[in-house]
């Protein structure tokens, strides 16, 4: 297959609907979907579906079944907004030569009626029983966003990164004087830890993001907010988490659980800030450990690394993305993944 | 179309899967679309399949795809174990001529990829927005519950009442000493308002069923409950359902909105009790007011009527479930609106 044949085939971007693509400020997986649409028509993909809310942006051609994002709209039933856009999105399933699923276990119940092969990036297992839907349909296509958030009951096409948008990201060398932390404010995420961290080292701390577990919130975090020396700024688009990359010093993800892929550490080694992260999940994938962050197992050591922080290289960190974690990269990784598909058929 | 040729034709009775069918207690979808199976069978049809948990009963030919009803085993998630039911039993859609979906409206976003026709009885709109999945299926077959419980916007087919199985209510002319109030414990069934009657009238009052709004319950049910002039007795299965209508002088159904069908009047009456219900939706086609029951409009009136009890014939309720709501009647309704399908297309 000629690469020009390649990018004359018909793509379905199937995009999550709980957010706008891309979204205002929280919404990884719309990100992902998004940034895919995008950078395929920025490597001259012509034919370029992108399947998201009504009022997302794109240079693909948008196709939409709901208005806006469910959760930017509370009259909406999610379930009666996701079962609408997949249903009806297949329903056109002829008119493409691939679906590229990044809409989780539903899409998948469909793939039986359809002749289009369908491609699933699987963004995360948010529970262990979703396994069922994909146990049930190993014949399909799977795409893993890190090795280390691999099924091993599940055959992967590849495993490919997420690719993040650059021209949002200014890098600076000179570093900023206070921790930050950013991302969904929830147990998964450690916020509690960093806070530990920034006491136990008196630096200032900036936590931004959307509360994802208000309980959490209200129990673990909001206690120690003085919006002086730990303050919360609640969530950041793009232009906002810009400026607060500015402000960091090194940016903390201490993550309690295994991390899927991690956007947030691309995006601050972006920025040319260097991440200290819990080495569970693709930490260890993303961060290059002592080169562009590094990877600690408690708070102790985290507090540790914290004056080790000068000794890395910012422009090594810019440089890990641009190698590595750009949209370009991610959509040429999948450009492999689509051509192995249609030649195996 | 004869009689033997419509009782041959393939029909999949699709279930729902939160309960095993027939439910162990409370389950009134699983309910009806149990009794639909088991009516159409003793009906002698020869070719029908009930699509439902593995637990399930019938006569019919089981089939199935999940064990066990997820709200009987908390570790399945209910969107996956739904959606395996609904998109694996249309899998099979091409060996049936028609499905009978008892399941809400999932089932119709697989309608446009299948070619066997899909009749839906719409037991109830959850929430106004799963309208639009409706909406966007109107070219699909629908039957109401009950007259008042119709959506404008669509196209019905009939209107088939409930059916319920005699066999397990035993007709009592003697009447109980006790007010009863059964079915879902819930702010919508009007609980608490029974609970005002009985203290007004200075009877007894025995309330059974599933607490479905625990704050509901504890705010508002739990303390008036003494286990003497007022007890709570839990769920209650058809054998200790037929004890508890014995001690019925009559059994209060003060709903709070509109009523789609209501199972348990037609139970009441099955067993000779007279109902009181609030005049709101289907009530008024299940009960014949002063015949058979009751309507009211508020406390007071339902007070004031628990005193003319006495001149209801508990036989004329029997003979009203006997005559419009039995499994058989039910089936014969359906029969029609199968055979109006089959020689429409």
């Amino acid at each position: 297959m000629t690469d020009k044949e390649l990018k004359s085939k018909r793509i379905a971007i199937l995009s999550p609907v709980a957010w706008r693509t891309p979204p205002r400020a929280y919404g990884a997986w719309e990100t992902v979907a998004g940034n895919i649409a995008e950078g395929l028509v920025a490597r001259g993909w012509k034919n370029i579906t992108l399947f998201a809310t009504k009022d997302s942006i794109t240079k693909a051609k948008l196709v939409s079944f709901v208005d806006k994002g469910y959760e930017e709209d509370k009259s909406q039933i999610p379930s009666v907004s996701t079962c609408l856009h997949i249903s009806k999105t297949l329903e056109q399933a002829g008119d493409f030569d691939l679906i590229h699923n990044n809409f989780d276990f539903l899409p998948l119940t469909y793939t039986p009626f359809i002749k289009t092969p369908m491609l699933t990036t699987i963004h995360g297992f948010s529970e262990p029983d979703i396994l069922r839907v994909y146990y049930d349909h190993k014949d399909s296509y799977f795409v893993s966003i890190s090795d280390s958030d691999r099924d091993p009951g599940l055959p992967y096409l590849a495993t490919v990164y997420n690719g993040i948008d650059l021209s949002s990201l200014t890098f600076r060398d000179k570093p900023g004087d206070k921790l930050v932390h950013y991302g969904r404010i929830h147990n998964d995420k450690g916020t509690h830890l960093v806070i530990e961290v920034a006491k136990k080292c008196g630096m200032e701390l900036i936590i931004a993001g959307i509360i994802q577990d208000q309980e959490y919130f209200d129990t673990q975090i909001k206690p120690h907010i003085n919006q002086s020396s730990i303050r919360f700024i609640g969530p950041v688009d793009p232009v906002l988490r810009d400026e607060l990359l500015k402000e960091a010093y090194a940016v903390l993800h201490l993550n309690t659980i295994p991390e899927r892929f991690g956007l947030v550490m691309a995006e601050s080694m972006a920025a040319g800030v260097p991440v200290i992260a819990m080495d569970l999940g693709s930490c260890r994938e993303v961060i290059v450990d002592k080169q562009t962050g590094y990877l600690v197992n408690d708070v102790e050591q985290a507090v540790e690394v914290v004056g080790k922080i000068d000794l890395i290289d910012r422009k090594k960190c810019r440089r890990r993305v641009e190698e590595n974690f750009t949209i370009d990269r991610m959509v040429e990784n999948y450009e492999k993944v689509y051509k192995m598909i249609f030649e195996n058929r």
